[in-house]
């Protein structure tokens, strides 16, 4: 086969490598017949190992040292059948209105393929099974093809019922779709309803502030908003450069506790000295300041930082009312867009105090440059992405390690090889992208925790979708099409057979492996473990780095759960076998993610469900796909009819995806005036609103551990990358392990973010 | 050559007629070699033509009879010469800020295409030229291709000459974009500084009203924004259903002329009976109904008429101050996006009132349709193309037609035919999209004529780019690269000469058709020539519907121009022949626009500006693309060192457009907090703020017609459509054509809109 290639033309140019190499290549990948069996074999497989991870999971958890690995949320009494029975109230008060978004997404999915399921293997998969006049094998040892829609006769009569199929899962989703949206919009208005304590509505972060020869940048955003906001204008907060302030601190700190060693008094105002304020300086460093002993040192030190260098060009501004924030947020202030830009603040703890930082003209730099750099990461992942089609390729294979031939033989290995070994190596190859784009996501400067986890959020969406879906079904077409033009009289049995079903053995071994054994992983949590065995058993130390400091990685778990949403939507009709493993997995899901919603993420911050925008659009994605991809399939089956009515739900799914982006969507941007100025008139009725402003005034803290005595000198930003090593110590609740804490209790705690509560319940060490 | 054809695989299938066919067209379809001298003659034919029509223009001008066709203006006094003289602020006056972005573009445009000129007739003209080592014949029978970058040898060192080019064109390009975003920037401060007198500021646009059974619109909107906004709320004007007012209104209109015949008094205030209002009903029917001798008919109707089934859930609500109607405006007011939804109000000329009546709810359903619908037609306009392109062809032409196969031998012919037909087909069918897209854009559902006319701009646009520039390219490329397949000895030889130096030849002769010509035919204005005509010497009529009632057609000419600067940005590098033609092009539409915004067209409305956006965005498109065709040409030159400078370049230019974005874009989007509270806080001081008010209440008015009397019924709505037959008559000054208008006068008439001082100005009749 790989012996000089008759069919070169002889005039095609010998240096020309590519063509004849292309050739050789596309002579040696044949689309080899996967047999059911294989792919039983491969189910089998994975089943066995998330049985055996599951076990280790109900004898790990048992064992006093993982708690904090299993029980990061320390509500030790439930156990994983709590899982199932929890309400989402109890959800909503543990994880945050993200926790349900992605609970409800989980139960979309669950939804809409259990009418798939039902659907397709009542009406699809006989038919394609019939579909030809052929001899039928035992059905374990029958090939794939036979099941998927390659197995219908050209021009047949029956492809009205996988349009039928289609009508029905399309229509279906949309109506679970507009039911879902209504849901979490009514959630999300109780949640913006109930977050009266949410002082982040009544702060607007600036950014841009012009520099000036003569006054400081506190004392000029000072004058700007007496100026064009005298009456709702409260006080403001400035950012400070981290860098200067840090070192500048830790010397103060360290001096102080030579001289005062632990005698620092706890301190609830965790405020940073701003300039403005609405006048009166409260500084946390008048602790330090009026203590008559500070060494003169000291005190040089503290005017020095009190010189404008240390200010950065962004402050927090805080107004009387909601409403007037939310207008100066939205408006446009300057005539230079690059000046005095205003941003609904993030809630305190929402902060990602580090980019504050950024002059906002670079802005636009880092923005197109983590454009960039994604898209140049999007397309040169192709490479392992084709080795991985290569390599799930026996003959190549075998051609590539000869030694090999005699194992590759054997009937298992092959099943194995063939089935198996390209989406683990896919697999191991993807875990290096969410801990990647939150790094994208966090050079290109977003202002909150969550704000960047959703950014990376989108970049893992866009990823998986092309570089495991779009990637692998377009090198399917283009070795066939490449094929078709050597060998023309193939033409049109090679465009019936396809890329797409092909794919289909792929995908659906990604199920099982990237799936089922995922998810298995994540119950086990494979890494903190073996860090906290490390720690415990051979470090010797009491705390690991992983006592339950983690949020939940909506980044990557996310994307992969709409991943298998597309391709369950895009398969259903052509490959119907694909659905129950599908089913499998999202009921897995369900109670896996419920579980470590409840017993082993934390929640530190919430975006109010701004994930589902992104659920909603990739569900329409996926539909309008499926729907097209059918078309094609219509065209090659010349079922003009078929053709006929799928063209006009494409038309209705697009009106459908329309009126949700104009109903719903909005609402997860802005919060409407109407619910703001309620609010501000309840708390102006009620009299609350004095204590709002005061306690405004220490709501958002830069340096966090001022507030907290006691020698740990982290600061609050080191530790902003929960993703990487987990929160600050200093936030870390002591509570012992089987302190059993009520479910009530979590909800205050937790949500909604009440900054003070928090503060306020902190021990003082 | 139309014999069976042996190349043909045995095996393959007979019934595929399709590929035997495409066989066949693609050895017919060959790119003839277009000699300079038939670009040449095609130059002589339009110089031609466009000097006929130029003179007929300078004929025709004189007459009296057309004066209303050339100077809808009247301002008599210029002459074409003028058109070069006038200074900048004079068109803005007469213009507004619309006609001096276009004016600007065409200039950017001049400088950039001098520059490119001088460039690449310097250095990339000669290199193409003497490229290959070859017999050059007389200059003026050369084949085209001997200029282009398809003479230039594969691997030549003197590329990087091309890069260098390159790069003076996109830095020249984006130093120069920087300034007159700029000088647009600054002048579009000034209109908004300057425009104080600009009611529209204080209106908010409310559509999605809710329905209720108890109370009608007027009263729920009025209890809503007290009840929300009470400090700023000033009193609203709700919309009414044209269909049954008008009927109605016929009919007591008519009534009062048979009892009073002509002595109706004109009326200052045009506004309409609006609930709320501030508490005061001052109603245009008080007229009629204070009159005691109203007829009992009348009074019933006038009852019934103001009933709440005529009003349309959309009214405008004016506020106190601009900043509180800027904040409302963008506010998301209800937690239903659906209801109470606000907009900028357009300004009282610019109203589309038409569309006000349309259920918000409806809007999601008509975007989504047209944008259906036009991305059909941009898909289905292709078949008229590739009809061109095959006509282009003279074998084609040849074999179709053979009893012209005499009259094609003969070489003016043969030339008029390859360089001249193609285009000439194709401009004629272009002049049905712009009213299509007009049609379009107001089935969308736009609320003012400027964003109408703007949305059709935008879809003009993009059909103009894909359909003139992609599909003549992409044409090309497919045919060349089914051919590879084919024949696959040719494959390099034919990626090299590539689709896009053939299309060259098309786009030049288009340059000279679409260009030169139609602006011949602009100045000359055939149409309305054609129509006044008629109307004035075999009608005998004295006002024909052409009497100066254009608005600039901003939606047609926008797209031309942008289009020539892709093409000559695109094939600056590749074919520098085409840069002459264009700079002939750019200089004479800078006289001819001038003229016919000074002389020619009215502006009725002005949409500050916002076609400067698109301007931007299309020629940083445009630079891009040229960057990536530059980086084909280099990659099959086997370049890899001009290909190594490109690509920083291209990622260079991006990076500059995100730069723009930020910094000068959303200027037009959005008019500064700043800008809008210092112009409330000098009304407040000057007392300025009582008589605006008052004029608020009379600002808009649907039922134009209401404020003059006579029998005309034709309302203000009915002449919407000013694309297709123009302004009411009631709008049109009457002075006679002779009177001398000063520029001063008419810089106050037009710019900036005065509503009242228009009304106050209309004569009774």
């Amino acid at each position: 086969m790989a012996a000089p290639n008759p069919t070169v033309p002889r005039g095609f140019p010998r240096r020309f490598l590519t063509y004849e190499k292309l050739e050789d290549l596309f002579r040696r990948i044949q689309w080899i017949e996967m047999e059911l069996s294989a792919l039983l074999t491969s189910a089998g497989i994975n089943i066995g190992i998330c049985s055996l991870l599951f076990s280790l999971y109900s004898i790990l958890r048992k064992q006093p040292s993982n708690r904090n690995v299993y029980f990061g949320r320390k509500l030790a009494q439930m156990r994983i059948s709590l899982a199932w029975e929890t309400s989402e109230d109890v959800i909503l008060a543990i994880g945050g209105l993200d926790a349900i978004v992605f609970i409800r997404t989980l139960v979309f999915s669950i939804r809409i393929f259990s009418i798939a399921a039902i659907v397709c293997t009542a009406i699809v998969l006989p038919l394609n099974y019939y579909g030809q006049e052929m001899q039928h094998k035992l059905i374990p040892s029958e090939s794939l093809e036979v099941f998927t829609t390659q197995n219908v006769k050209q021009g047949s009569r029956w492809l009205w019922a996988h349009c039928l199929a289609l009508y029905i899962i399309s229509c279906s989703a949309c109506i679970l779709l507009y039911f879902e949206n209504k849901n979490i919009i009514r959630k999300r208005l109780a949640y913006i309803k109930g977050s009266a304590q949410d002082l982040s509505q009544f702060a607007v972060l600036v950014r841009g502030i012009p520099w000036s020869a003569e006054e400081s940048y506190s004392t000029t955003l000072k004058n700007y908003f007496t100026k064009y906001y005298p009456s709702s204008y409260l006080s403001h907060q400035m950012v400070y450069h981290h860098g200067k302030i840090e070192k500048l601190m830790r010397s103060v700190r360290e001096m102080y506790d030579v001289l005062y060693h632990d005698s620092l008094p706890s301190c609830n105002s965790c405020g940073f000295p701003g300039g403005g304020r609405g006048g009166g300086r409260s500084n946390v460093f008048n602790i330090l300041v009026n203590e008559p002993d500070v060494t003169e040192k000291g005190k040089m030190e503290l005017e020095d930082f009190r010189a404008r260098e240390k200010e950065c060009p962004a402050a927090f501004v805080f107004f009387k009312t909601r409403f007037a924030a939310a207008c100066a947020a939205k408006a446009l202030q300057s005539s230079n867009p690059m000046l005095w830009v205003t941003h609904q603040a993030p809630e305190p703890r929402d902060v990602y105090w580090r980019n504050l930082a950024i002059p906002y003209t670079q802005f636009w730099l880092r923005r197109t440059g983590t454009f960039l750099a994604t898209a140049a990461f999007l397309v040169f992942f192709i490479a392992p992405v084709t080795l991985v089609q290569s390599l799930a390729n026996l003959t190549q294979l075998q051609q590539t390690f000869p030694f090999l031939n005699g194992l590759l033989k054997k009937k298992y290995v092959n099943q194995l090889v063939t089935g198996y070994l390209p989406s683990v190596i896919l697999v191991l190859f993807f875990y290096t992208v969410p801990p990647l784009m939150i790094l994208f996501s966090t050079i290109e400067g977003s202002i909150s925790r969550s704000g960047r986890k959703r950014g990376a959020c989108y970049k893992v969406l866009f990823f998986t979708i092309w570089n495991v879906f779009f990637v692998n079904i377009a090198s399917g077409t283009v070795l066939n099409k490449l094929t078709v033009f050597s060998q023309p009289k193939d033409l049109p049995l090679q465009l019936a057979s396809g890329a797409v079903p092909a794919a289909v053995k792929f995908f659906m071994t990604y199920v099982l492996t990237s799936g089922w054994t995922s998810l298995a992983c994540e119950v086990v949590q494979l890494y903190p473990l073996l860090c906290n065995f490390i720690y415990k058993f051979i470090l010797r130390k009491d705390h690991g780095p992983f006592d339950g400091q983690y949020t939940f990685p909506y980044h990557s778990e996310v994307p992969r759960v709409l991943l298998f949403g597309l391709l369950g939507l895009n398969f259903a009709i052509l490959a119907p076998l694909i659905l129950p493993l599908l089913l499998v997995y999202f009921c897995l899901a369900y109670l896996v993610y419920r579980n470590q919603l409840l017993n082993v993420y934390i929640t530190e911050y919430d975006s109010g469900g701004k994930y589902w925008p992104m659920v909603q659009l990739c569900t329409i994605f996926s539909l309008v796909l499926a729907q097209i991809m059918a078309i094609g399939v219509f065209v090659l089956k010349k079922s003009t009819l078929c053709l006929g009515f799928t063209i006009p739900l494409t038309i209705c799914t697009l009106l459908f995806n329309e009126y949700c982006r104009r109903r719903f969507l909005p609402v997860f941007k802005n919060i409407a005036a109407e619910v703001l100025i309620d609010l501000d008139q309840q708390d102006e009725q009620s009299g609350r609103i004095e204590s709002i402003h005061r306690r405004l005034q220490s709501a958002y803290c830069q340096f966090e551990w001022l507030a907290y005595g006691g020698s740990r000198m982290k600061s609050k930003y080191l530790s902003d990358d929960d993703d990487t090593l987990g929160q600050s110590q200093e936030l870390k609740p002591e509570s012992e392990f089987s302190q059993e804490i009520s479910v009530d209790e979590s909800v205050h705690r937790s949500w909604p973010v009440n900054p003070n509560a928090e503060v306020e319940s902190k021990p003082s060490k």
